[in-house]
């Protein structure tokens, strides 16, 4: 439990550096950026806890997930220049972010008692609304509409961690592979430029 | 009750379409689609349950609203052609659905013991609040904002009801007499291409 | 407590107005415009409670809010053009507006038991966040994201507010000085265009 309790501190960590470096092409003042930081970083989670009626939310509930936030975005302010810089370093952050965000999440919704399929879509949800209502809020088009192979990587390494919960797979193992299966999906889809098929293939 | 259950997962079914069809200029992936008929099928019941606290949500709670989405998507997949070319009969599902939506979400509001205006609030939330999210999440102007009378038709057909059930009127009829009110509405301001007044008509 | 309900009643009215006149340009109907006055004086207080999981909601469990909203709208349609002129005076209303809310949401969130730091961020998303909601579904930049020194200045007022209940102070003169904090800093930064520093400084 420890373990995870830091991974899912320094997801939000990561997200919030992410979330306050989006507005690099919008020339924020600060509290725009803190404000895009917070909401990309809470955002997932926050969604999900309030579609499943779990109360108080996880930041709500623990004031260090806003410590963590806070860090993040003074983090970013600080190293500005580099973060740029490193932007495909920061892609790989986002990455494990958003695997490990899913794998809590669907986990988090599986202890609740709801149905796999929904424990899996919450897991994703988790992982990508947040940039969602980041990307609503500053009038972009939402990075699942966008991305190469993103939410639905979230998705199969949701179903994954399910399917392995489900054969009494031990946790940690359990968790490892699918946060892994997310990374390599994702990589694998950057890597050879791939996306889903279209909608209207019939067209 | 039957019938209202059968009729609500039908409604689930045709939005999900009606969402999945929405991405018809935005050459989506079937992620996308998949997303966006999910947030319209879904939207405005969640957004009512949330509002009025009332947990677990309905697709969280029954998995097969979920399996009635998943077969509106495919199906809108399949019928892709074809159902470009019926866009009006379409746009008939879309009366229905909406209709169907207004009464089934006021009777819910109203049984939680809400004020009778708050239930007609919440009975139009649950028949355009879908579509709303839909059009914001894609950036497009809400649907409520740019069609001829739409969600007054659901408004007033909320009212009707409650009028109705206010008289003891027998459930059927006060269902029945609602949905065709405000279907009647619609195909009338459809046809006649009516709009409310404008809002600054002293300028 | 009688005279915080008539000022939230008051609040309440005078975002459903500014609401209303937020159309302008967009040559809404009626609906449009009662819809947006609506959104515009709840959604704050609303995603509060919902955020805070409580039930339920203000305009929800009493339906005066629900009247103040329609008084404000029918006003806004009475005195559109006479409005219009004043833009300079509803500007002022607006500032009383999110100062006064800014107060009534930290004290309420300070009631529900949750962190310090909680409850003024809450405060401020009571005053802000109708208007990002109304932004965000009209397509436009959220207000928080453009205005000189805004969402900022309320959460001053809130920090001020909850450093004054901790050491004390009198209930009504911690109230009365925290709106006019933050109605001091609105106007100030408005007289003289002030803004926070931009984010990337360090570019």
């Amino acid at each position: 439990m420890e373990i995870q309790y830091i991974l899912e501190l320094i997801g939000t960590f990561v997200f919030a550096i992410s979330g306050a470096l989006a507005v690099d092409e919008k020339d924020q003042d600060w509290f725009g950026a803190g404000f895009t930081g917070f909401v990309t970083a809470i955002g997932g989670g926050t969604l999900r806890d309030m579609l499943l009626g779990s109360y108080p939310l996880v930041w709500i509930g623990d004031v260090r997930f806003l410590y963590a936030i806070f860090a993040g975005i003074v983090f970013a302010a600080i190293f500005y220049k580099l973060l740029l810089r490193l932007r495909r370093t920061l892609s790989l952050f986002d990455t494990l972010g958003i695997a490990l965000f899913t794998v809590v999440g669907t986990e988090k919704a599986l202890s609740l008692g709801v149905d796999p399929v929904i424990a899996a879509i919450m897991g994703m949800f988790t992982a990508v609304m947040g940039g969602v209502i980041r990307d609503t809020l500053t009038n972009e088009t939402p990075v699942i509409f966008q991305k190469e192979v993103y939410a639905s990587a979230c998705l199969a390494g949701a179903f994954m961690y399910i399917g392995l919960a489900h054969f009494d797979v031990q946790r940690t193992v359990a968790f490892l592979s699918s946060v892994i299966l997310i990374i390599i999906i994702r990589l694998v889809a950057v890597k050879y430029n791939l996306s889903l098929p279209k909608f209207k293939r019939y067209n």
